[in-house]
């Protein structure tokens, strides 16, 4: 892939040597994204951060990697702030904020909104999210937490094993990590939810034609055994057919330090990841409180990740990889 | 007029000179606003971008501006997040963000409320807009896109033949363009709108003491035929007398490709201006979108040239144009 | 106090060296505060700035200082934006948050939850407000208005009379001032206020305890008579036990012209203060307009002020007055 002016709405056109470029400026990024160094790499730059629906956490994770390279940056955070209900089409929208700005992040309610807008501008677009469709950056963080997390190079992804937990028939984060891992060999994939939300058929189709390993199953403590990465997500009650069906469910995929413990072993730091935010209402607790202070729980650090991995795709899209390699080797 | 320290709240004080002024910065912010150059003459200056009603173009646009030229923004955007629930007067309120800023961008609902705010504070303002009354900026840059759409100086404004279209009697970017224009010789107007929304009376007596001259019209093909210039507006069907007077127009006023094509001839290159947004909800498009790529269609380079106009007018109130005229000629 | 990395949830900690290393460097602070100078020592720092009320001017206050400093900042200002609504625990919120920022402002409705914060991050926090508890940089930028207008050095507070006017049961700034001015001797405090509204006789107690003088009474003229400072606060009639009572009190401690001169003499400059936002409202007034001009009106300089000594936190928690004071002998 060429980077230079690319827009990134999917991980679909990403290969194994993207990956590999990505990640290698993300590494790059770290000592500036913790303010231990400085660039001005993006200095006069402008991006335009464009949510027609509300994500802090995405919003802010762009946002502060846009300003570690030394660039400004414009919200437009409300539908309804925008010329929109004067009657103006999401295009027009687009097209004038791509004349403003140098790049845009967008995130849209709705699947197929971020293929319109790619379409209206000329101005590199990079997708925060739209609806139940892509969103690749994330992909792409929770691949780089793995590497970092299991300590593997991107060629020690192969032979992984995985556990994803929770809604992943609806989940859009699990089906792009999946597509992700399916780049490399020999993963071993372990997909632990409720019968009614597991994962679609065609995910498993091309899972299984790639020459991967699939288990499925309903027992969180059975899936997690011997697996190097565990990935949780929320289950979602109200996707159940029936209130009760969904009480049923309720805290089986919960993971305690107990459960923890019980199925790695007492001493285990096999990484937990979870893309956040984490339902803390009672009753709905994905990853229990008795892990907040766990080694092996990765989810901050996950999360905190998203910067040097955006500040990598800013970095290639907008042509300053060589600018700030030459300052990183004189620094 | 001096432009130092100065509050742009009308077009009112402005002459011709001062527009030769604004318009020669505006040509040289061009490199800066697309990010060709970098400039930093702004550094450590902090814009207050008070919004008291959305207007998202026009807020990113003065936010990018600064930007551009090296400074900081802090906006605020929502009236009830402000201290004006708590009983706080609106010259309090500006007081305060005076004393936090150097200069001030200011939209309000209210019609004169841009004076009163000016009254409050020593520190500099520029409207962006105030209900009924003027857009000062918008009228600059309609006129500095006129300037580029047609290869002309200013000198070579006068003459110059203009239809101008759609509600006329409320439009107030129409008022500002028509009375900017009057600062020049010459000028042919074509007026085309609904007898019920055709333009005030004073302002016409105005244009024509100054010897300019005046078609007026209710028709779409007649009022563009052999212009240099179309600047279609929205027609607002709910300002009409009954809602069936509304409908009969509906369509009347929208340019369509073979409309201008038989109107300017098949291979035409009358710039086609419009303030934005454009209404894009069925039966209501001024421009439909089978013009969306044609050559004339000015639209999106006029909102892209309200970046260099702003940057301009902020270069010219806060004086660095000396600074960054040096620095354009050493870079 | 150790500033480095410190947490500022409360004024509790601060003894008076602290508060003479504070205001040594907001000193230092005003010509960048001013834009007289220009400074890059935060250049690459991203500040979080988390509203979970609003409050804009405080908010601006903190944005614009760091903005002075050279930094950037990200702005959460809306509870239902954030993934709160999720189901997300304010600890996680501001794991994530403390995990991409250099530092934390935060307001929240909730007293307490400050502290909650500062528990769940190892990244500085600095209190803008929670609830009806402290607002400690208030509190220092009242203290530090007062030795300016009175032209008084930190030793000299000593032995200062002050009159305390308005709402002094509920009051969270005046609580905080109080609680400060207790760092020194001899103060003279004159609380002005309806009996229903008086101060908690802990404070009380605490002020007797420490050896300063105390008078108490209702009447604004006799109590605002021979002191150094008048600090101003809103009466809210709500607050009464009858509606008649708050009826009884309306206008009564309403500051006029003529009752500032007929208390303090004719030409008196004892400087008014007020923590802002004042009142407008008809019959709520608790400073007459016409003393708007007044010299001795000082609330704007008063707000002002917060922007070099928010400036002053920054710079000393993020360990950077070293850095300053080098480039500020130099220049």
């Amino acid at each position: 892939m060429h980077f230079h002016g690319a827009d990134i709405l999917s991980i679909d056109p990403l290969e194994r040597s993207d990956l590999a470029t990505i990640f290698e400026v993300a590494a790059m990024m770290e000592v500036y994204a913790e303010h231990q160094k400085i660039t001005r790499v993006l200095e006069g730059a402008v991006l335009g951060n464009l949510f027609f629906e509300p994500s802090t956490r995405s919003r802010v994770s762009f946002e502060t990697a846009f300003y570690r390279l030394g660039g400004s940056v414009t919200n437009i955070l409300d539908k309804t702030a925008t010329s929109i209900v004067k009657g103006e089409s999401l295009e027009d929208t687009i097209r004038v904020m791509g004349g403003y700005a140098d790049i845009l992040v967008i995130r849209h309610p709705e699947e197929g909104a971020l293929k319109e807008c790619a379409e209206a501008t000329t101005c590199p677009i990079i997708s925060a999210g739209d609806g139940a469709g892509e969103h690749p950056t994330q992909a792409l963080l929770d691949l780089y937490t793995i590497m970092k997390e299991t300590t593997r190079s991107l060629d020690e992804i192969n032979g992984l094993s995985i556990a994803i937990i929770g809604d992943l028939k609806h989940g859009r984060t699990v089906h792009s990590l999946v597509k992700l891992l399916l780049l490399f060999h020999h993963i071993h994939f372990s997909f632990i939810s409720p019968k009614e939300l597991s994962l679609p058929s065609d995910l498993l189709e091309r899972i299984a034609s790639h020459g991967h390993s699939v288990r499925e199953g309903t027992d969180l403590i059975h899936g997690i055994r011997g697996v190097d990465v565990i990935y949780m997500t929320r289950i979602q009650e109200e996707r159940f057919l029936s209130p009760s069906e969904g009480e049923r469910h309720r805290g089986s995929y919960s993971l305690t330090k107990d459960l923890y413990e019980l199925a790695c072993g007492p001493h285990a730091r096999v990484p937990i990841l979870h893309p956040l935010p984490r339902d803390s209402r009672p009753g709905a607790l994905e990853i229990a409180h008795d892990l907040n202070n766990h080694p092996a729980l990765a989810i901050f650090r996950q999360a905190r990740n998203g910067i040097p991995l955006r500040m990598a795709l800013f970095a290639l899209i907008l042509k300053v990889t060589d600018k700030i390699k030459k300052e990183h080797s004189l620094q």
